[in-house]
């Protein structure tokens, strides 16, 4: 399960909006159709959007007509600013922008031609792709040992394959890795409302895999606990601050507040471009705000009455005294987070 | 806002299925729609499901064309049978079915004939009607005094007139007290998923009484609450145990969970025919399970894969100690609650 791909003319993406009932494949043919791809959510998950960023800037780049570097910048600069605007709060957009941009300024101080540079960002975004899909294996090896055989793991939103730039995921790559390391794993999974990615594809990928999986609402998982039905709970994140402080779906502080409340494990799955060493704890990220209607409508049919006031929150912050450990390509770290995480990227 | 009545030839109920896009009135004209609209929600919450299967029973009974009294009591017994089946937590169910069980009794042994006995239930299913909105009115006064002014009351589910014999509520008629007081209350009211009773009933309830309400996701509130935007939670019962653990809601147990993370009060409001003094503890109350298809689809819409596992618990417990007092017509009960619980019913 590969969500997003580039073939020589466009950036093709899973139709996520579609799952489970539709499995359509949609071919993007700028850049401009890939950041509406972004930010409709026709892709969601912190790395997939940073995979997806990473091939948008390498479509609008090859699709420049024009012939001298600098008219070349110029170009790319208004294409990164453009995918920038897609979702602020998932850091590997930004993350993947500025390697494009630094591999753009190492191809320029080469004195590369304006083909050389393109070839190269489309290499370099493929490398991004690539090095994501490895670093989810890798979680998925580190975080599975972490998981106990004969347990429920309980897991909020998708952050499976579908998030990323494909194959394991990251939370769902804990649990996958598991199952490989050869136990006997089952799975709830909310639903995640409002935008449903618990019901609609974390059901869907894990029926795929034939790894057993319940669906409960939201508000379902804190009975559970209480019930003794869930062992560990696995997220991902779509920034993790350098103190820890883990920005993820909406919902996410919840689940981590009933799992301490109930003496469970709760686990952060993520690879290192999600960590944002520049954004010293929680307080400091961005929470993106959606429209109103994910909430108040499910497809043409109104939820809820007319004029209400909504607020749609898409994410929160779990303070990092919450979270048991952070699951990254380069192992477990666990608190003091400060040192932990800046450890990682010393390696 | 009355959400059941009598007529002599019915009990009408407003479809709560179909709001707030449609209002709607039902006629049933025999127990057994009284049963089939309690067990299919057109009526639901604890003391509106009490009135309804009292007026479903005094109709029943009203039905019936025999002539003698030993053959009225088997008639009467097998519509309290019926009547005790359809929502298994809710004890306002058994209570009221158990008053009418009584006054039947008293009316056999004072040798009343069948018509008089048939009078009889009606008017004391009316008096169980309207002692439950006397009780809403004093849940009011005593709850609204609780709640400070220029705050922000987070509900969960709905537990508004729609939810009781009418014009109060037990929750909301806590924010409606103290909006009575002269203080100025805002709500925030999550969805509830799966049945969605806070953006259908409570959004509509506030929105007709011009009461400033703003709709989440459930898992929403937690956020809320963390950034400091709810002073005090209330919600309702469908049964309190003896020692104040109070089965409501599914989703309850997590907002009281995430009130006590964030030091935020958390109050039940409930009449006492709500208090179940033979269960000793939460564990006992037996907890609903419905329909997976109100959790895999809305309306026609599916939402989750084909053939995936679900579990739909409609209730959950709520422990006493997440439980900050319990409001009810008689006062305030406060820990330790085995005590000031058998107070409320020996004054």
């Amino acid at each position: 399960m590969i969500p997003v791909k580039w073939t020589d003319e466009s950036v093709e993406m899973l139709d996520q909006r579609l799952l489970p009932n539709e499995e359509k494949w949609l071919k993007l043919r700028s850049f401009n159709e890939v950041a509406d791809g972004i930010k409709d959510m026709v892709v969601r998950g912190a790395p997939a959007i940073g995979v997806s960023a990473a091939y948008g800037v390498a479509l609008g780049v090859k699709n420049f007509v024009g012939t001298n570097v600098v008219d070349l910048e110029d170009e790319f600069d208004y294409i990164c600013e453009v995918m920038g605007k897609t979702r602020p709060t998932a850091v590997n957009l930004f993350w993947a922008i500025d390697r494009m941009k630094r591999t753009f300024q190492k191809a320029k101080t080469e004195n590369k031609s304006v083909s050389e540079i393109k070839q190269i960002l489309i290499e370099d975004a493929k490398a991004i792709h690539e090095e994501d899909i490895e670093s989810q294996r890798l979680i998925a090896k580190f975080g599975g040992e972490l998981i106990e055989d004969n347990s429920t793991v309980l897991t909020h939103c998708n952050a499976g394959a579908l998030a990323t730039g494909g194959v394991w995921g990251t939370a769902l790559g804990v649990i996958r890795g598991a199952v490989n390391q050869g136990k006997k794993i089952s799975v709830i999974a909310d639903e995640t409302r409002p935008y449903l990615q618990g019901a609609r594809l974390t059901a869907w990928e894990l029926l795929k895999d034939d790894i057993p999986v319940t669906l409960i609402t939201d508000s379902m998982s804190g009975h559970m606990m209480q019930k003794g039905k869930v062992q560990a709970v696995v997220v991902g994140a779509d920034r993790i601050a350098a103190n820890g402080d883990t920005a993820n779906k909406i919902g996410t502080y919840m689940v981590a507040v009933l799992a301490k409340a109930n003496n469970i494990p709760f686990y952060v799955a993520a690879p290192l471009s999600t960590i944002d060493l520049k954004c010293p704890t929680g307080e400091q990220i961005p929470i993106e705000e959606r429209n109103i209607r994910e909430i108040t409508h499910i497809q043409d049919i109104q939820l809820a009455p007319e004029g209400i006031s909504v607020s749609n929150f898409a994410f929160d912050v779990t303070p990092n005294d919450l979270v048991n450990a952070i699951i990254t390509e380069k192992g477990v770290a666990r608190a003091p987070f400060t040192e932990s995480l800046h450890k990682m990227f010393e390696e």
